[in-house]
């Protein structure tokens, strides 16, 4: 079920040429919630990011965010903080809302000036649905989309203490995909809305660790955008018992909220930008969180390990490469490689296998790299794409 | 003129199945030689990396690099390092000299153990020509080619104090190409001979000056390798006063090296992987070197920048958006960037421009990006190229 008491929408405003895309999306909460969010670690900002990430540390409750694909609104300068807030102002208009209780989101082309009085109207068109208690997910995360060729939809029910709880969420997301390493960041636009009774700080909590277990483990093209955002809403209309610490109903909570997490990872892995395969690369054995992290997304953004699996080439020699590449203090001389269960590295040198079968493997839609570190005993699973003639074709003129 | 008593010469000697391409290539001193050498920063090496380093610091002259292209004998365990050992003593009977004096170098598929006999066989047919003073450095410089379309030579002639000095080099490389920013080591396979007199700690310091500025400043695609080496071998038959120390006579002589490095580099470049482009990219106004590399490796290695070159797409704000996440502490609201001439954003903002000139500019076959930070007075030039269709050609079935 939908979380209670919230509303979605989503529609062509005209930032789109095309007027079947829809492009601009609202996530409203009839009373006030709780918000967290977590934005990109580029240093340069898109005047959303920058005027969401202000507003949700000095402010505690959240009604709406608003959200448009098409425009990026990065790089405007002060023109595109000025021209965000506006919007804000509008939807506060448009929904009898404090201005300050909106947040805002924007992907799509960067540099360009965003068309502030096509989005207001388009809040008004949406606004009306939702005062007539319309409800219109599939628009929403459809609004979202820029490349995306499917929209993405996560939820879950599950009860605390008695009490059903709902979480909802959406993502946007097939390029400029790559999580930021140092700092626990996602780069991608995903809005998650949930009835739970949680405290904020406890909420935070929560998302930075599913975000560390979804969206910080994938990469489509190692870019990190100057946009993205995870946002997530908790307007405690579900009545549980307020969950105020890391305790069973806390863990109930995160259990649901990763799993959310995860899925529309991998759903942005399955969709990426020309991609005709998800590689899901497994550390083995690494000695710290750490280590099998910077294994594990060099091997995912190496170009040559990407288009050797669009070849469906078992070529194992630029993985133990792009191991070797990664900073990580590893033992050369200790690693093992696997393409699912058949083994074609042992302690680092090349072994006897069945060539046959592999190739086979290689040319599933789905293929599993294992790289057993032997150091330790930290696992990590970390989702990627290979790299096609699409990527370059979608690539090569986006805004021509 | 080729460096006094030097001969080199490539043939084929099976390794590739395709007899007309040269796969093995000898680098000869008629007397001992110094030498010096910088190897990948990649912890995986392979077992001629491991070999010839070992050798070089324990050792002082030297005679012969053995090379050869088809099989990079990496992540063959101790079975590889035996074979380079064993092709080692094979030339050193060949030609009578210690097997100590005697470096090696392999570049080609990963994960396959190297055929020592059948480069034994082609060290001693070299090895007969270069008896009879036969010299051939054009197929010494063919027999290094991989995925390279045409062979890389560069050299200088010039005086030291009255005495006339000779510089030659050639490299190969047109994939699995990326500097590594921590460690000075270059990443591909280059040879560079000289007639200098020179000693051994300043030959270092001026091979690793010169890396520095050239392979370490160019990108194809990302991916370091474990094989990549640049070797120079200096045999005094120059008779210029010996160089020993940083003066007059030590610029001269880094003044042509580095000359002949920046030239390879280009070279590589110019011949990447599918590429049809190449990007010459400018930091200006950088707080320091540091920062300036960071930032020009950043915007080099983005899959969204290479694509959008290749398109003709003066697509600025994916420049931006990579500066952003280049981790170099950068003030947003002061880069401006500029393709050639034309400024296209001022303080971080987008600005009005002549969009018809810009396209015409983004459709040469040289582009230009200068990127001026404006926070200090450090300038750095980097090189690398776009990202076609023919790069996912090229890697999608290089082992198959």
């Amino acid at each position: 079920m939908f979380p209670k008491g919230f509303y979605v929408g989503g529609i062509n405003s005209g930032i789109s040429k095309n007027l079947r895309k829809k492009d601009l999306a609202i996530f409203y909460s009839e009373s006030d919630a709780v918000a967290c969010a977590m934005f990109t670690s580029n240093r340069i900002k898109a005047a959303p990011v920058l005027l969401s990430e202000k507003l949700i540390n000095r402010q505690k409750g959240f009604r709406i965010i608003v959200a448009n694909s098409g425009n990026a609104n990065a790089c405007t300068g002060e023109k595109g903080l000025k021209d965000a807030k506006s919007i804000c102002k509008e939807a506060g208009k448009a929904f009898n809302v404090n201005e300050n209780k909106i947040l805002i989101a924007s992907t799509g082309i960067i540099g360009r000036f965003i068309p502030v009085e096509k989005i207001a109207v388009g809040v008004n068109k949406i606004a009306l649905d939702i005062k007539n208690k319309k409800n219109m997910p599939f628009d929403a995360a459809k609004a979202i989309m820029t490349t995306d060729t499917v929209y993405k939809i996560a939820q879950r029910q599950f009860k605390v203490c008695g009490k059903t709880v709902n979480i909802w969420g959406c993502a946007k997301g097939a390029g400029m995909i790559h999580p930021d390493l140092k700092l626990p960041h996602a780069t991608m636009l995903t809005f998650i809305l949930t009835d739970a009774n949680i405290q904020r700080k406890i909420l935070c909590k929560s998302l930075k660790i599913a975000v560390d277990k979804s969206f910080n483990r994938i990469s489509v093209d190692g870019d990190t955008s100057t946009n993205d955002s995870v946002f997530i809403l908790a307007n405690g209309l579900a009545e549980n018992r307020s969950i105020k610490t890391i305790d069973a109903d806390f863990n109930i909570f995160l259990e649901n909220l990763k799993e959310i997490c995860i899925d529309l990872a991998k759903m942005i892995i399955k969709d990426a930008e020309g991609s005709k395969k998800f590689v899901e690369i497994e550390i083995l054995n690494a000695r710290n969180e750490e280590q099998a992290r910077r294994i594990a997304s060099c091997v995912a953004t190496s170009p040559l390990v990407k288009t050797a699996m669009f070849g469906n080439d078992p070529n194992w020699g630029r993985i133990m490469a792009a191991i070797g590449r990664s900073n990580a203090d590893i033992n050369p001389n200790k690693i093992d490689v696997y393409f699912k269960q058949i083994k074609v590295a042992m302690n680092g040198a090349l072994i006897k296998m069945d060539e046959k079968k592999l190739k086979n493997i290689l040319k599933e839609k789905e293929v599993k790299i294992r790289i057993d570190i032997k150091q330790g005993k930290t696992g990590l699973i970390y989702y990627t794409c290979d790299f096609s003639y699409d990527y370059i074709k979608i690539n090569a003129d986006y805004t021509t």
